[in-house]
């Protein structure tokens, strides 16, 4: 039942065609979802400034070309992440403005500048493997309209690094903590900051780090209250949450 | 928004107070869900003859007891599973007319009499510690309209046992099969009838049997396509899916 | 033992040459396979218009292609699943008629029209990448002759677009429902309907999905009770299960 | 090296007793952590408006009571976590103001009534088995200084109960959602809010539940992006992270 | 169909009123499994020398009392595993020459003292606390009329009782190892003998030993080939299997 | 200390030059292993007819090559599995007569015909994808000096064509059963027959399969009591073990 | 073969019964174990002061009491872990200079009071619940003879009080760290100091915790290299090992 | 805040330009790791003799270079693990001293020739396949400046190769076993020695090794006390930690 479906049956209503209670009756047994909700949906991620998202993995350049193309006609940031050199030849061609951020495996078009968070969102790793992980969180809450700030190879077997740039930490208002492995950095981060940690488990690591299992149990039992976790490699995701949180 | 409500927006239009398009615009802005849907959702399970379903573990012989005294009232039939005796007791004096199942570990109020079930029922199980899960399938089944027949304690290792009684199998218009252990009864059956089985894993069995994963993964890796499962020891859940099958 | 054996027996029996406890005693001795059982096997999935199946993975096209032909020859409906074009081509070249389902990876040949379904089955996917393996169930169920819908992209976090289309599930005697990640669908689709729903967990996502084992225990542990699940990526199984319980 | 020891130092760089040089090689062999700031940590809960907490499974009343009275000398809120009543009665002996949270099974002491969180703080359950878990979340964060709201047995296989309460979703700033079995629903629900979504799994359900794993797997793979996780049962952590990003 | 139904064709047959055509016919639409097949299976175990069997776990005493007074009266060996002190006191009332064997937490019943096997069962143990698996075993061996040897107490870590005690292994024509833990002992034993070697994981162990799944994986594992393996605690199977064996 | 250095010894002592208690500490403080032990275990495999062995995977063409020239020289068989057709090439030019059992994937150089098993070995296999492991198992008994004996593609899915060829159980001394997927197969040959059964649980399957972990579960917790159980696609161990049980 | 076997052999060689050559040939076929080796065995331990050790779970009071007495007869130090107080009242009337440990649960005898140890064993632990496990370790390095300090509550999330307390780990000749949950305590501390750490994960925590796995792969990932671990809960272990280290 | 800054307060201080007072509360509000802390660091490996590392995976060959360059300018040893020919090619054009370890996959440059180990470290192998690791191990040891030895291909299922080269056991001050599969060896040769074994377990295997959990599980419940473990495959972390000991 779209709009005009609906202004139908108050005109029938208004002419006298059908009362009130008839009218009442035709309509719970329509589906609401008819009433207008779809559309709500399709404009909302648009006002709310969220950027258009495609995983590249598994599909082809040309087909991350063709949507990143048909996104990017909204208006708003289109983000491509798990994109290999040859997805970003191929957007290039149809969105000349898209960059490539080569370290996030990650394409990007910035066409809403509007600052939507309120802080830093600072993104810290364990080792230098992790920064690609590390990297994809940092762009997707760039594109997400957040200052960030970054600390990189800063494990726990070498606590001084990290104690050593204290600063950036302190000056965040959310954290990311990416670390493969043992995945006991974002228990050492949240004993030091009084804000919000987002922890992401890498697949860093070899043998019984099982792929990423070992840090994610790691940090889904950290000592730290202020740490939550998402998915093992989820850069993405956790830029996403930090930036939910920043725009608070 | 009740319908007292959305006739009253109805009579505006009448009157003329509010124009057809506002109607429509206010209508948009109303939550969907006060059009009374809730409601509807209130009455379904009476009207369709679906039992009402108490899981009594973890409950006190009180809280079974208030919780079943007030879904007999709709007039439909009530099943408590994973009831202790202490439950039943409990649930007598409020409700005269309940059963005990006790090898099902069920309590049943039969009110609603009508056969949903256009078919047979069967309910097999590989040994006799599967019982327990079995009957809480059949008696599952039973309340929920069904004719019933079972075959217990024909586990693979004695196939002969099996065969040698197919004819419940062939004349169920639904099977049912529970086994622990490695859980290859199924498998068999699956290949002897041209009807769908719901494969019940049960947590029979020790040491490599972890609780019924190692029935688990055998039921859905069975070479017989007409296996479907459902979770460790949930006789109900297998129950309800047969009933729902021989409904059709 | 084949019929001619057997008519030996009776033949010697009715010439007196054995008495009937004889004959009695020699049966019983002879394996009750040579009856001719297997027999009854090789004709049984022909009458029953159910298809052959070939998994084609890990075979070679001239394989599969061998296989197709000999069965096509029987005069029921031919399905290879998991094919790649390749195994397409050659299959092309030994049975004209069959049919590549791109996005399912399967080869079909239809020769029996019969509709053996009553009803509709509806084939429902979470995400876009869980297709395949909903295409696969769709396919199947195709082949065994049911009618068949579908409706693909609807996951929960976007709740709006499946409840938009909620005519789809209303419409359908069977369900099937594909999604990865987390699972959820089944046990929101199964809340919607009063039909047996089929629940298919693919391998679709990464890190902790541990190739579908998150959907897979998502599904087995659903709150819905009219919920029963098959194997991983098993679209086939889900199409079979589906289409025996359409006959009914 | 106190404030003293440090202040002697300087001292003897003013009276020339030591040279600047010299100074600088003794601080820079003790040990920094005698600066001073282990006392920084001591007052910093406070400060903040932290509750002081115990963890009180595994722990004799006396020895709650006792960590309970020296807590709450602080002047801060004090919060006992899994606390039977044999906790509470020896609390309240020493603790006369203490109150027992029955239903999340906590021990409160609010002494501080600052709102420290500028929102609401939503909880949500699946099903009434995760109400505990949910409780503690809800008291965590009232003891946190939010403003909290609730929403149970809101399951994803019954969407039409959530749909229908979505006020309290839309109103607040932080939601909290708990579930045990398939763990669907923060999935839903963060498709439904615009802001962040803590899961928590809980260990309710049996079988292939296993424990809360289902639930934990299912929440890490959620398809809706602003959903982050915290451990299996972990309802303090969850109002504690919710309150972290509440106070932003 | 039993021997009588059976009688009754070739009797008509044999008077000409069905003909051998017909009598083919009919037989073959017979279920084979009333050929009397199925008696063949009761007689079986007996003919064989092989015990009857009670898993008393689960069972109360007068249960595993009331099947074991029917099975003695078959005239073979009974045999009650994991079986209490209770239950043996149960059985002992109606079964007077029944035997409790503490270590094994086996009743035993020999009427039957036939040597089936032809050699000796020689059954090893890594530590005392697999004792009471290798007694099930021992006693399962015995039950099944074999000659046994044992060796307790010579794990790995002091590979010189092992070797010094060399003589039990070199005259066993079968070897059963116990152990739990690292489960090292078969493949140990496996290199010093040229014999099969049963292996069974137990439960002994804490931490990693995950309840025998270490025990069991490294069983599967051994480098020593002539080893094969039973479920973890599983004493009675590997009894069972080495009796098989030595009957050859 | 080899026998020429005992031998002297011994000298020493007949010549009285060292006093007998002198020879008895210096022979404890020899290492006894020189007492030629390792001597023995040089030729062991030799008169005992046991192949000598070459796992391929993972060592090049050359290595193969080299080291079964080196091993055929000892005149007994030489096997070498999991060997592609490179491996053969290259082996076949340092030993002739060693042939290629393609779908054994083993080379296999026959130098002793002795009959060293003194029955059948049967090998059965459930799917035809599991003939690969099951011809492992008969190319190994076969090198082993095993009459042997196979029946493949007799799932349990189809339990009348396992039914329709019982000879090959009956007649065998010894049953190996491969089977992948629920691993059922070892269950259903165990009931059936007198003798021991090894079990092969094979990686074939998908999802839920686990590469073999189901089929390994399954046949570790099979009902039937004469089953043992080797490592997931470990043809050989089974081919091993059953040709150590055949020689008895 | 004892001493005085072995003795006559070489005085019949002396005496020329039997000849050199006869002398190899038999010494040759003895079993090299009774050369007295095994009584090596028997005194190694009191020798290189290693305790006696006696793990009381799962034993009667009485059985510790009589192991601990015939133990303390040796004169070395005696120690059983795991000990409740019962076994303690029986072990002190057999050994009145038993002592007992109460947080490591342990009944410790010092009889050898030498220092083997070289250096100091510094045992640290993250949570006041990980002190246990961490006393075990303490009183095993204490037993076998080490100078021992201890650091307990000083997890990872409040990483100023292990750094102010740096002394400990830089005094210490080894280093155990005692740790549940996350397990990245030994990460931290093996960055801090330059000498072997013994990590010994605790089966601390709830939920994804899964009784110590999550610590115990955290702990086998460490990016410290300076690393090892031991088993759940193995205090003894740790103690053991670092004592051996501490030795050299 | 370094030394200049630090030496600038003093001077102030000196001055009077700031009081003592004040000099104190800057101080502590300095971040203390400006003291110069970090640069510690910078300097310690060398001073200990600690060799610079570089993990060669999933590096390109001229990033290792390059990095292998810059380390080798600090004058002490630099080691590359998992070093591919390619990658040894691009280091040897930088480093022309730098040598290349085939087996472990190792680069090797020894600037620093110093003996840092009193005594000998034993790397002992359980089969062929895990000399990768165990040469791995070994370079490690070599590049801290420690006399090493090596006993490779003696696994427990022929314990008598082990037993008669036990000499290299006794002469070591620390033993490194490396083993895959059931991963038995450390258990052994933990019982032979009486100093600290580090046990490496390797992915040798197939099937339910599980890529070497079945070894690392059964290395963690190893019966012998002075057994620690590192990761799956870890040679590089075992030779560190036993260069560690062997320094004490």
């Amino acid at each position: 039942m779209d709009a005009s479906t609906l202004r139908k049956i108050f005109q029938q209503v208004k002419s006298g065609r059908i009362s009130p209670d008839d009218a009442v009756a035709r309509l719970r047994h329509l589906p609401f979802e008819d009433l207008g909700f779809a559309k709500v949906d399709h404009h909302r991620r648009l006002r709310l400034g969220l950027p258009e998202v495609i995983f590249s993995k598994g599909k082809t350049p040309q087909q991350v070309a063709g949507i990143f193309k048909r996104m990017s006609k909204h208006g708003g940031n289109v983000l491509a992440t798990k994109a290999e050199p040859e997805h970003f030849r191929a957007v290039k061609k149809v969105s000349g403005k898209a960059e490539y951020r080569e370290l996030a495996q990650a394409i990007v078009l910035k066409q809403d500048k509007t600052r939507y968070g309120k802080g830093t969102v600072a993104v810290i790793s364990a080792g230098t493997s992790d920064i690609p992980v590390a990297e994809e969180a940092l762009v997707t809450a760039e594109a997400m309209g957040n200052d960030v700030a970054h600390l990189y190879d800063v494990g726990v077997a070498g606590i001084h690094r990290l104690l050593a740039n204290k600063t950036v930490l302190e000056d965040a208002r959310v954290v990311i903590v990416c670390a493969g492995m043992e995945g006991a950095l974002p228990s050492v981060v949240g004993g030091l900051v009084g804000v919000p940690v987002i922890a992401v488990p890498t697949s860093i690591g070899y043998g019984a780090a099982f792929k990423g299992l070992a840090a994610l149990l790691g940090m889904l039992n950290s000592c730290a209250s202020n740490v939550s976790v998402v998915n093992i490699d989820n850069g993405f995701g956790a830029g996403y949450v930090a930036s939910m949180i920043n725009r608070l």
